[in-house]
């Protein structure tokens, strides 16, 4: 029987200003990504949107990003390996102290915007990240794209003893190579809905994924990410968790899952 | 036989900005408040700060203060409860995570600057810290001011069921009500560091403080705040250490000691 | 023949995080007071909000804050004279450059949050603020409240030379003193639109406001602060303009008005 | 008959922190480059550093940076020419109202740290920056490299109409194609005074530098860049100046230099 985690990015509200639509993506996900207050979040809204997510049984992960509120954490920063790998550890730190003083356990790191994409592409960013996570917890699940992109991505958090959890986009278009058409490109992101979600289907239930040009490629899966910042998005991520439910698909949080791969 | 421990406020620099002569100052004390990030202090300084203690056997702490770099966390911010108590758990969990990755464990708790005098005035302000404090560890240790001045944080700190640590100032004059003199009015802070030596002896040899007034207070002390950033600062520590030495009477970190009192 | 100028914060956006319905409020107020990036506002903010406002023909205002992001500027800090001074300077100026690269001019300065509570009630910071905006431009106009509470800015702004401009809030309840009824009383918002339109129509034709005791104060007043965050707010203030239209009121910008009453 | 202007970072502390001896190195310069509040400097720092050059009858020109206070500016943040257009506009207009505050002008432009390398590298945030200066006041004065590698800079703002004003290093090794060496090449900073003092006066008397294969490079300069974060550098300024009075080479802000300049 097969299993599959829906993540979502929540907790970037900051201050006075609100961001995305937590109470309502929540019902649908299984884990939430949650941002650590220095790309978006603050102490707040990460002690809300754990509450949040312990009330929903959704697991918690840290979502941390570079130190760029004004950018969103979306530009990349020329940041050293040992810069990228303490502002990681500082930030899953303040995000675990909350998981603490709400009687939950921190199960997951992903990265966030520009931080992931870096982390994505050169080594020694995606080691600074893993070596963070391990420091902290080693028992933390290491988000990773799935497919040839995350290679680097999922040596790292190997060689560190880390648990990879391997994630994947069903509404964005794949290379022939197996890896994310750039945004850049026209088409790159699939906008219907019926699409996005059979995209979600082979992508669990086949293990592939078609490419742009009409191949096919094989794509391992544990974590399927969805969008919670607009209704349409909502309704999205409803009708990827409806579908799976109607194909037997268990959704269950990563820890879980991770857990178990973990024990094999 | 005395037991006394002398803490001092440390990592204290950000970015390209150095603060403090932590180094230095670092072989005197036996506890060592670490800045969180948010007055002062930065991911690298922190894990560079917990480094240096562990090195030299000091115990950590946390010294969380007010979101405000640009004034040091030196000026009052008319923050809620609620606002507070979060923010303080931010600050602890950063901390505590590098504790964690330099295999070590995070001992007390110190608010700084306008956060701690805040602290010490308001019950709703001081059980908000409490409250973070105990939510996020129970086993930290809670640092107030020794004497009347600090008693609305002590019951806050006992409340929580926190073990308080009572600090006290031997470079500070005392008024006969056993609070601390403003630094508005002459004499408030003690230069001779002859003097100041005595009276770090007296307040740990004969529980009490001389008031401004000549009157003899008592004051129950279990750790002493020296200064580190200055060079004459990093002598006085020197000189009071050596002087509690000579004495008999022995240095060891509030944790030891507090751990002590806490078995009773 | 009555004029009247009715007022919005606006560009209170940042970064990834959208405020208010700037688009829809412009088309009703003739002054617009833009948030300078240090409570909220960014540099892209601030120049799309100047070219909005320049569109509109409405007139540009700094509205400088605490630096008090994650607050909204809206907690009070202990700021010295001096720091709040420099701080409002710096804000001023950099709107400024925004309204050069725009072909237009800063027309006028109102302090935001607890910047503008603060100023008026401790003459220090209200000089500090009126310094400021005479250091940068001495034609700017000078925002306080009207009626009584709105003394001590005015009085700081008229000893440094400025023109001062008296607001008045038609949604909000008036003491039988003159002043604003708390927000933390039942009733200090008024929420009824024809209630408040018909407040401000009586500020404007009989220079008076009922308070909450029945009575009638005399309050003389240039600009009406309108609301822009909800849709709302922009009703009421289309309202509001139709109905002072309707009774023969000119709305001009501050700028215009208190031109003339310089001239005077 | 030569003239030379000697430029240097001033006003980079930061509320708590002190940085560079300004108040030394501001006796041997003309012309100083202020940060803006950005990767560096505050308010306060900033009118006081505008009062110590009007003071030292030194030219005052802002030194805008990335929004990366943590790092000093000096890692390269992949922003949009927009943003660095409206970063750079922020952050002159605001240095630009501490000068009118103090009776001064601002005269030149010189962006900091990464912000500078890229904008040397990149055209089109060489563009960007140019323009903001152009935008803000084209008769600000535009600082970028002498030699080959400053010509995508002094193309862009000759293009925006702006004032070139080209800036060498005396202790800084020069390749043969006229570029600097990088830091990461053993020799790329030179350290002997008399050498550097040296190399000073052989830019400004014969317009060239020995690169580091021994042949001459033709150079044309404006202005030289000193240090003043260190006695040493300080000490090296004052040197500079003797050696070129001593040569009968006129020191003067590239203010005046760069006026006559416009002049022609």
């Amino acid at each position: 029987m097969k299993t599959i985690d829906l993540n979502c990015d929540m907790g970037e509200a900051f201050g006075r200003y609100n961001l995305g639509m937590d109470g309502d993506i929540i019902r649908h996900i299984t884990s939430a990504n949650i941002a650590c207050g220095w790309h978006a979040g603050d102490p707040l809204v990460m002690d809300r949107t754990v509450k949040l997510a312990v009330k929903n049984n959704v697991g918690v992960g840290a979502h941390p990003g570079f130190p760029d509120l004004l950018g969103f954490g979306r530009r990349n920063m020329d940041c050293t390996p040992q810069e990228i790998r303490q502002y990681t550890i500082y930030q899953i730190g303040a995000l675990q102290a909350f998981c603490i003083a709400n009687n939950t356990r921190l199960r997951h790191v992903k990265p966030h915007g520009a931080l992931y994409l870096t982390a994505v592409d050169r080594p020694e960013v995606a080691r600074a990240v893993a070596e963070a996570v391990a420091n902290v917890d080693p028992g933390l699940l290491f988000v990773t794209l799935a497919g040839k992109k995350g290679e680097i991505m999922s040596r790292a958090g190997q060689e560190m003893g880390l648990t990879v959890v391997c994630e994947a986009f069903p509404d964005r278009a794949y290379t022939p190579e197996g890896t994310l058409q750039s945004r850049k490109e026209p088409g790159a992101v699939i906008e219907d809905p019926v699409e996005v979600t059979e995209r979600a289907l082979r992508m669990v239930l086949e293990e592939c994924v078609t490419a742009v040009d009409g191949s096919s490629i094989p794509l391992k899966v544990d974590t399927l990410c969805v969008h919670g910042d607009t209704s349409t998005a909502v309704t999205l991520a409803r009708d990827i968790r409806q579908a799976m439910e109607a194909e037997g698909v268990t959704l269950a949080s990563m820890a879980e899952n991770g857990r178990s791969k973990a024990d094999l």
